[in-house]
C-alpha cells in the first residue's frame, strides 16, 4: 500500500530539517510502562532513527525512575525551544510544574493532575508552534476518572483540548482513531461499545464522516495524492446479498455510493475476512472496518510490536502507541519501546509532509 | 502451536503406508473452480508431496474440461481399489453415474444431482473403509437449493449423511467447522448468522461443547495429547471487566470454568485482536472465536492461500478448501490449488492419526 512508501525511511529528524520542531511526548500515567519506554526509545534515538523529542513530566521523577529500573542515561531539564539542542546528549525533560511521586505498577490518582497537565501542555506547545506535533503515552482512565477527568477517552479529551484553540463557531472536530503500520492502516469506525451495540450505532452518515477526514488527511499528512480506501462489510460475507444481515446493503453500500460521488475512491462493503492479506492490502492505502475487533484483528496479527495509533481528524498531528498503560510489567524493566518509537517517527513524517504542504 | 507439528513434513502417502486407503475427493459444483484445482492438484502431486486420491465425478466430464482448460492430464476411470494403483500415472476418477455437461463460469440445477451423488458417494465409501477420507470441492448452496436441497450447507448435509450410519439412537454429531493451517486454528463457535444476532445466539453450553470437540479431535486425529485452546471475548478488550458488554462475564467466562473443571485446558475470554501475533500463536492448540470475523480474519490475514477447512466432530475425517467455487474465474485457468493441496494432506494426516491410534 502507499503508505507503506510514506514511511520514513531515513532519519526523519533529517528529512524534517536540523532546526525541526521537537515532538512534545507526554509522561502517560507515571505508573505504568511510559517513563520506561521514553527513556529506552532515547537510548535507542540512533538505531531507530527518532526525531528529536521532549518529554513532559518532572525531570526529578524520570531520573528516580531510571535509577529504579537500572536505567544509565543522562536526563536534562529543558525548554520546548532547548529540547532539541540537548536530544543528542540527554533525555529532555521539560517540567510540567507538577511534582510526581508513585511506585510502578500501582496507580494513583494523585499523578492525575501531572498526567492530565502533560497532555494539556503538549497540545498548547503544538498548538503554540513550539512543537512539532503531540505523541501521547498511555493513561489509565479509570485512574483519572477517581480524580474527576470525565471525558470518555484520551482521544476525546485530545479532542476537547483542540477545539478550545479553534475559531469561535468552528465545529468541534470529529477525532478519527487510526492503526497504522508500514504494512497496514486500519480505520474502526465505531470503537470502544459492545458488539451488540454496533449494528444499531453504525449509520451511513458516521461512515461517509470517517472517510471523508481519512481520505483528506492521507492526502494532506501522508503525503498520498488520491488515497484508495477499502471499506469492510459488517456481516459474514458482506452479507451475502443481504442474506445474513442487512447493514451492508442498507447502511454501508449507500455510504459508499456518497464518498465516490464526492470523488474519494472507496470500494465495499468488502467481505472483512478477504481484505487483510499481503495482495489484498496491496490494493489500498486504508481500511475502514466497522467496529473494534474487526479492525485490531488484523494489525494487531500482522504488526502487533510496531503498529501506532495515529488520530485523523484533529488539527494537530497526535500519535500513540498501540498498547495500553501495562502496570503489571511497569515495574519490571521488560517494556518494549518499539509501538513508542513508530509513533515518534510517524508523527514527525506527518507533521513534516503536512508542514510542507501548506508553505 | 502445536498443530504444526501435526503437519505432515515428508510425504503424507509414504507416513500412511505404500497400501493407504486412497482419498475421496467431490467434484464439487462442476461449473466451478473444483474440476480445475483437483486436476492442478494431481499435476502436482510430487512437488506437493500428495497422497492418493480419487476423484468423484464424471470422467468425460473432466476429460473436456481439462481440454476446455488447456490442461494437458491422462485420465483415468477407476474405482476406489485401483484408485491408488492408478494414482501414480493417471487422474483416477470413480464414475458417479450421473452425466455431467456444463460451461465453466455457469452453474445449473441440472448438475445438482451429481454434485450431491459425488458427496454421498464419498461419504458411503469412507464409511464402509474404502476411502481414508472425505475430501471436499466447493459447491454453490444456491445452486443445489434450485435442485430441492434442503439443508443448510456443506457441513450440515455430511453431518446428516454420517447420523444415517451411527447406530440407531446415537446422537446426531455437531459438526464444528475448523479453519487450518500451519500457523493457526480458528473455530467460529457461531458461523454464517448476521453480526446482530451473534450476542443472542451465543450460549455457554454451545460454547462448552463446541470446546469439548476440538479438544477431543486434537488429541485423537492430530495427536496432540493435551491440547491448549484459548477463548476470544465477544467485545473490545473481552469486555473490559464488563464496561463494554456483558457477554464475556456472562455467558464465555462460565464456558471455560466448566471446561476448566472438565479437565480441558482453556483459558479466557482474551482480547481477540491480541491473540493471533507470532508470538501468542506460540502458546495454544487452537483459538475459539465467537463469530465468523473473529475466525476468519486472523487466519486468511496470515495463511490466506493455503488454510484448510476441516469439520471437527463427525465420525469421519473431512476436509475441504477454505474458498468457494469462484464462478468468475473458473474458465480462465487461473485458479491456484494450494488450498485443496493443502486439505488433501491434512485429511490424510489425519485419517492415519486416527487409525494409528485406534489400532
Amino acid at each position: 500500500m502507499n503508505v507503506t512508501k510514506a514511511r520514513p525511511t531515513g532519519t526523519p529528524a533529517a528529512s524534517a530539517g536540523s532546526g525541526a520542531l521537537p515532538l512534545a511526548l507526554t509522561q502517560g500515567d507515571p505508573a505504568g510502562i511510559g517513563p520506561e519506554i521514553a527513556m529506552k526509545a532515547w537510548l535507542r534515538r540512533k538505531s531507530e532513527a527518532l526525531p528529536p523529542f521532549f518529554l513532559l513530566s518532572d525531570p526529578a521523577f524520570i531520573a528516580t525512575r531510571a535509577a529504579r529500573l537500572g536505567l544509565d542515561l543522562p536526563i536534562a531539564a529543558a525548554t520546548p525551544e532547548t529540547a532539541a539542542a540537548v536530544f543528542a546528549a540527554a533525555l529532555p525533560v521539560v517540567d510540567t510544574g507538577h511534582s510526581v511521586t508513585i511506585e510502578p505498577g500501582a496507580p494513583s490518582a494523585s499523578t492525575a493532575a501531572s498526567t492530565l497537565a502533560a497532555i494539556d501542555e503538549a497540545v498548547a506547545l503544538t498548538f503554540a508552534g513550539r512543537a512539532a506535533a503531540v505523541v501521547t503515552n498511555p493513561i489509565a482512565k479509570h485512574v483519572l476518572y477517581a480524580a474527576g477527568f470525565r471525558h470518555p477517552g484520551h482521544t476525546e479529551y485530545l479532542a476537547a483540548l483542540s477545539a478550545a484553540y479553534l475559531p469561535a463557531g468552528t465545529p468541534a472536530p470529529l477525532p478519527v482513531m487510526t492503526l497504522w503500520s508500514p504494512a497496514l492502516a486500519v480505520v474502526p469506525v465505531t470503537i470502544h461499545i459492545a458488539l451488540a451495540e454496533v449494528p444499531s450505532r453504525l449509520t451511513t452518515a458516521l461512515i461517509v464522516e470517517t472517510a471523508q477526514i481519512v481520505a483528506r488527511d492521507l492526502q494532506s499528512r501522508f503525503g498520498i495524492p488520491a488515497p484508495r480506501l477499502v471499506v469492510a462489510g459488517l456481516n459474514p460475507h458482506a452479507g451475502e446479498g443481504g442474506a445474513m444481515g442487512g447493514e451492508d446493503i442498507a447502511i454501508i453500500a449507500p455510504a459508499i455510493a456518497a464518498l465516490r460521488g464526492a470523488g474519494i475512491d472507496a470500494r465495499g462493503p468488502l467481505p472483512a475476512d478477504t481484505l487483510f492479506h499481503a495482495e489484498a492490502r496491496a490494493g489500498y492505502d486504508a481500511a475502514l472496518c466497522m467496529y473494534h475487533d474487526q479492525a485490531l484483528i488484523p494489525i494487531k496479527t500482522i504488526a502487533f510490536d510496531d503498529a501506532v495509533n495515529v488520530t485523523l481528524g484533529l488539527p494537530i498531528v497526535r500519535t500513540s502507541p498501540d498498547h495500553g498503560t501495562a502496570f503489571d510489567i511497569a515495574a519490571r524493566g521488560i517494556a518494549r519501546p518499539a509501538s513508542l518509537c513508530a509513533a515518534l517517527r510517524l508523527a514527525a513524517h506527518l507533521a513534516a509532509t503536512e508542514a510542507a504542504r501548506s508553505s
